[in-house]
């Protein structure tokens, strides 16, 4: 049986038994309690390296064999994990060439984890041969249903070798035409003109690290010998096993995983939000949440894991604050109404040292089931039990934001206008936006079908290739709002100015010629319909053409009274430009109207401060993200929502 | 005659003959100023290396000579220091083994001070030539009444050799036998599994920081390392004398003392508190003092030295305020009071040039003694003079604070909770509830005689093994009061957190069983007797026993109306536990309750703001840290001080 | 025809037509808009090295022959720049000497600019190549008129090389007599005392950098560094050419150009001042430019030229705002009022890709004329068209303020009182009292000439060597006024403490004696004619000689009442000593009576707030540094300026 013929959906999470080996009783306690809180499924192998090849060549799958075969024995499946996420010391000091070289050419010792140079040979032959191994043993195990490829794949490394392999990829980018890369990364600048390959090194701080287009390439190769890595384990555990394979994607944005969601079958991802932080509402960290799981989600236009999440407190932040009764479980149940096929934790037992054992976990060091943290989380099994109906069913979303990447590294790199830029939190703010009318929101790549949307937001689409200016406009052309923002197309993908004026290749589509941008300090503001709204950081000064509409201008500085958001009608379709950083109040009004003007069905409803709405297949989940009572209409019907509550209607 | 034999208080401190060898007349005047201003001791010899040596194997005494022989002359006693705290340039350049590596495996080229390798053995033996040198020359020099070893000693080294004897010592720790070590840094997890001793590297940046039990081993070792060093140093100069040995300890957390204290017949510290910062009151920092005085007393219970002191500025802060009038005498007599054997400053006359020169000192550049800080340090060398029946005099505390250095670190290692933890602090706010009462108190190690005490006061002692564990139970079944508070208990030795819960080994003597821990933003409150009391950073989730009393509960959050406090009677003693980070405020008035629980003897003063009260021998000190005038009434009696000013009684 | 044969003021700016070879088009639409814009002059060739000698020792000119012609054809000169700002790619690959190594021993790879080492063989050898080419193939065009020697030269190298010629440096110094450094260093403190030329190395984070005299003679070692590679490179092109030469010069307090100054034909410098920031009104931003322009005017007391600006905004603050409209004009005519010869910008059009893309320009990516900022720049242009009669004009200061390089080294390096130090911000605090008269204000080294000034602002002059005492002494003598302030003549150009008293060799004449220097959180104040003023961070307790007089008194602390300003006659001059740090409106108020006594002709004006004036020659200027009209009198006559409007008289 696979993952994707389970039932019920999961609940469980990582698992590391091997930490107790030489403990009596722990094993049979971890069995114990994990049945009461109904846990049903767990991830086993991460980090196992060392304990099962404790001597090079020399295995040792006996400890492994007995917890799998007594998880299946309880009814437990497991998700086996590929070790490669940390290397046993003797691997490293015998072959040091598997440790990553740091940008400023210092080389690691042992240490840590997530640490090993994707393109060693050396560590491509070892994760290969414990990879088959795995594969051979276990890959037709019942109780096993999925394979875990390492975990939480991220860094890069400036090794020699890395280096070659570098250079080989811009090769085959520029056609081995030294001239095409010169051009791409504008190498008469400061006169780093390259003559031959040989001279090229990555990015580093003892080097150049301002060449935007370099910095870019190396981005975008390192994500590519990531996956590399991560095909190569996939090819090792498919030469015994046909079962799906996954691997954790985290929220950050160091990966480009849009290029990365192709080769997983289900895509499942880390969910660490930080709950009852100072700086937000929980309402705002459950939007921060949704957003993550609507991104991941949107990948495959599928279901997708929560394959990471603690039912308690993390151990990284600067204060852990513990998740107050019942958000474990709203926030989990949050999961599932996004399409998550789980609920699965870090970890089933807290480690007894090191650096993580403050982290949560269903089972704590006191051994018991008396907690409240595994109070709640039984609570939650049942619930989980008594939901199966909810597997397997998808979104509808009529609307999507574009999240891009490369973008995103793009924007973070250029050097000037303003510091503080936050591309993720402003295309979170427009979700916010759109997500607050209590529908379903995509959150998509450049790449994506932009067909089925009837409304697209594009925040800060700063790099913006002829390729995908001609989709905007074909897709505007074709009928589709298209709502976008200041610093809207400057560059091509090598992080060169459009020529001709900005936004670059959209002027007529968007009717405006955005002549230069004002970084400010403090706030400005724009009038829209006689309302005033605050705005923040960046102010173009853009020139509407005859047929296009103001319909704001801003307040303040030399520019007061100029235009600040523009609407122009585009063939069948329409283009939003919003010149300047408004807040989400203004957002919320303006997505208001271009809704309805796309036709986007919005639903009849009225939501207390705190609840957040989705769909999932034909269940509607109302969800309080508040510490307080509160109140919601929908389609006439009165719902009271409890603390931390929810409804599925 | 010896330190031990001097009658008079000591006054003096660090001088530098060396620095104005070739500068006609300033010796003499060194003399004449410091005769002026009652000073009968000075530390020599302290960074004298490279004038003494100049080159390998030649010693050139003569300067020294000539500068005991004036001293003496002018009944001036002499502490001698050896001068390995700094190596003149051609050693290193020679012998490069002697400089320390760094963390991150960069090795140090020639420069500042206090950064020899202190494994090295051309150092050590380079040392020993000179410190037998010093010995014979002048150990029996009727000047010389003690022996100054090295200075400052602290940190650590990186190198192969270093490595090595890390290794040796992790093999004796582990009975050579890698499994217990293993176990021990909890190897599992990440899959630090170690299969031979040659792995093992010490904590690095660029290897491995986050496994605690790794780096509190290194800790030790360093600790170690430099105690075998001054070990080595004391038997160069036991060669040829049989004067007591000491080295200045410092207020640094990094080194555990109490492994250090037996080996100097005097404990001696270097004593700089940031009189007058904008962070806290004056008498706030006359606490802090005061703990740090009685830190070092109670290692030996007997007088210590204050080493180092200034008598009007330092160069270290961001900002260096003068010492107001009155304050250089009473920081002094403070010092005095809580048990030191006289005052010495850093130093006699300002260097000319360098990193120090704007370093207070008794005599300016100006060289004159016509400046307020050299009539003010005259002023207190007449006093001192006059004092010399304090000599000698103990305290006797009823009383103790336990401040664990290796609790301290682990505390500082621990990954999680929350950031700012604040041990020492903690530990010192603890003291200030206690001493605002007007007793002595002790600050003890974890090994110290705890039947000495009525009371113990233990905060944040998060690191218990199961001897402590085993030592506080019969504390408190012996009818000792026992104070912890939250984070008691949770590791043992290595950072394994006790399993079958916290206070791990101690559940059934708190009567208590704490189930988690809460870190916080802002502000919660206890409720006790009806008042509310602030408190912040941690909030620990606790269940009392039936016969234990719940003393406070929370007023806010999810466990609002929960136990905070609880006290419960153990055998024929008693256990408080203080569940939450609470203020001074409520620490003074549960401390004073526990007192009177306890039978300690509390004088009936009344103490006016900023002043503190302090016993030595048979006499009673008074002091006004405030610079307003303010009354005490001692046993009924009226005092009056001055601002800044003292009685002693 | 050469640039002082220039009747026009000079308008323009970089010019970098390589960065477009390949786009058809751009070249003459470049000159097309400079003509438009009234640009008669733009420096050619900075970077260009890899483009002009693609392999090494192969050359081509071509593009730069044809680029050169056409501006001639248009009437544009051109100030030929030398390429070795930035290296090609190939040279450091097969000379990697070429590359600097940083302070902490880690040599750099290849990357950015400004940061090739000035001792290299290699890379004078090849600078001189290239140089000479250009020399004899342009060095006599008629559209060349001046030689760019690099840009922006600094920084320093701590390769062998460089530590050998440092070594040799430091013997020449010295007399080869080690005993002297040890003395000049105080080399007895902390065992530092040399015995080998080659134990001295760098001073470096991982070896030394707490030495005060050790970092100065570093910092003058690497300024003679790199002037004698500007000298290298002079020669180099004055060998087929005897055009004049100069390097753009900056801001920056790190290099000592009182020593440079007399290598240049003209001073020119990069004038980036932070318009419109969040910590500062316009004014202040101005009067820091002002300062800047009238210390460059200053150090050859001729016109000197503004090699770069921006005319909009710059990419390498936190937040980079717009220019407003009118500023840019303003801020130019500025720079022409104090003397400069003309307006250049960096740069005339904007590059596509890289670091500087959104860097301000003439000409924006769009490539039209249209924008504001080139509407404006046009403007500017026929403005100076107009004003070619300014050309040459002087300035005529009476008053002085010392700004002194490496006194500011000193005060930066040393340990001790207070950290946040601002010695050139306090020296344009002074600058600002004065210039607020309307007067000109000369800003010079310490070795200028005194005597062309009737009154002389010194402030914090800590580094005061006998001669420069001496030079004082008989400034004073003579009739001069000269003002102090705390931190005067602590110490010797080897930052050796003053023995005897501070102000160090000048007590007498100052007639005061300054016992300490308190530092102070938050503020005190003085009382003068019975009214108060702020002071901050210093405080000196001086004590005043009979016949001095105290012209202000501490009002808090412990010396309230004592002597804060003094003034003092000596034979002919007086002395002001102000002991603590006051606003601008206690030196604004201390400097109308100190010029009265000094019969310095003060203009007959009553400034609007926000208003400028200064003279150039027979004009003076008005300037409205304010977004709001603003009103001045001059000599009875009234003047309206519009907000960022100027007058010329």
């Amino acid at each position: 049986m696979n993952i994707f013929e389970k039932k019920d959906l999961l609940y469980g999470g990582d698992y590391n038994p091997e930490q107790w080996l030489g403990y009596d009783g722990i094993w049979e306690q971890d069995i114990q309690l994990m049945k009461k809180a109904g846990v049903n499924c767990v991830s086993v192998g991460i980090f196992s390296w060392a304990l099962i090849e404790r001597e090079e060549g020399v295995f040792d799958f006996s400890w492994l064999d007995t917890v799998i075969e007594n998880l299946y024995k309880n009814g437990i499946s497991v998700i086996l994990a590929t070790p490669s996420g940390a290397r046993p010391p003797w691997l490293s000091q015998k072959y040091p060439e598997v440790l990553r070289v740091r940008e400023d050419r210092v080389k690691h010792i042992y240490g840590k984890r997530h640490n090993h140079c994707f393109t060693s040979p050396v560590y491509r032959e070892k994760t290969a041969i414990i990879d088959e191994k795995l594969s051979k043993r276990y890959g037709h195990h019942p109780a096993v249903i999925m394979w875990h490829i390492s975990n939480e794949l991220s860094g890069d490394c400036h090794c020699p070798r890395c280096q070659e392999r570098f250079r080989e990829w811009l090769k085959a980018k520029y056609d081995n035409d030294i001239e095409k890369l010169n051009h791409a990364w504008w190498g008469a600048f400061w006169s780093h003109h390259y003559t031959e390959w040989s001279q090229i090194e990555s990015p580093s701080s003892i080097g150049e690290i301002g060449v935007h287009a370099h910095v870019l390439d190396w981005k975008r190769f390192s994500n590519d010998m990531m996956i590399e890595f991560y095909n190569h384990e996939v090819s090792a555990v498919k030469k015994y096993s046909d079962l799906p394979v996954t691997t954790n994607f985290m929220e950050i944005e160091e990966i480009n995983y849009h290029k990365f969601e192709k080769y997983v079958d289900i895509v499942s991802w880390d969910c660490y939000p930080r709950w009852h932080n100072d700086k937000e509402s929980v309402y705002d960290t459950a939007v921060w949440t949704a957003f993550h799981h609507d991104l991941f989600r949107s990948m495959k236009q599928k279901p997708f894991l929560m394959m990471e999440s603690t039912p308690s407190l993390v151990n990284w932040n600067d204060t852990n604050k513990l998740k107050a009764p019942g958000l474990n479980i709203l926030a989990s149940m949050q999961a599932i109404a996004h399409g998550s096929e789980g609920v699965l934790y870090f970890q089933m037992r807290k480690s007894r040292g090191s650096f993580e054992k403050f982290h949560g976990a269903l089972i704590d060091h006191d051994g018991s089931g008396e907690t409240r943290v595994f109070g709640e989380a039984a609570q939650l099994g049942r619930i989980l039990k008594d939901n199966a109906k909810l597997k397997g069913g998808s979104s509808d979303s009529q609307v999507a934001v574009i999240y891009d990447y490369e973008n995103g590294w793009a924007i973070d790199e250029l050097c000037g206008l303003k510091n503080d830029r936050g591309y993720k939190e402003t295309c979170i703010k427009h979700y916010k936006a759109l997500k607050g009318s209590g529908i379903n929101v995509d959150v998509i790549g450049p790449g994506a079908d932009f067909s089925r949307y009837k409304l697209i937001s594009a925040p800060m689409l700063y790099m913006v290739p002829d390729s995908t200016a001609k989709r905007i406009r074909e897709y505007i052309a074709g009928g589709g709002i298209f709502v976008a923002t200041y610093l809207t197309s400057y560059v091509d993908e090598n992080d060169l100015c459009h020529l001709g004026g900005f936004p670059g290749g959209l002027k007529d589509v968007f009717g405006i010629w955005n002549e230069e941008i004002d970084s400010i300090y403090g706030e400005n503001a724009v009038i829209a319909n006689g309302s005033e709204y605050t705005v923040t950081d960046f102010c173009e000064r853009i020139h509407p053409d005859k047929d296009t509409e103001v319909i704001a201008t801003y307040k303040y500085d030399f520019y007061a009274g100029e235009p600040a958001v523009t609407r122009h009608g585009y063939n069948k379709g329409m283009a939003y430009y919003i010149g300047a950083r408004t807040g989400v109040d203004y957002l919320h009004r303006l997505y208001g109207e271009a809704m309805q003007k796309a036709g986007v069905l919005v639903p009849d409803v009225t939501l207390g401060k705190g609840i957040s709405m989705t769909k999932r297949g034909e269940y509607t989940f109302l969800m309080n993200f508040s510490d307080k009572a509160a109140a919601a209409v929908s389609n006439g019907v009165n719902f009271t929502l409890e603390p931390y509550g929810f409804k599925i209607i």
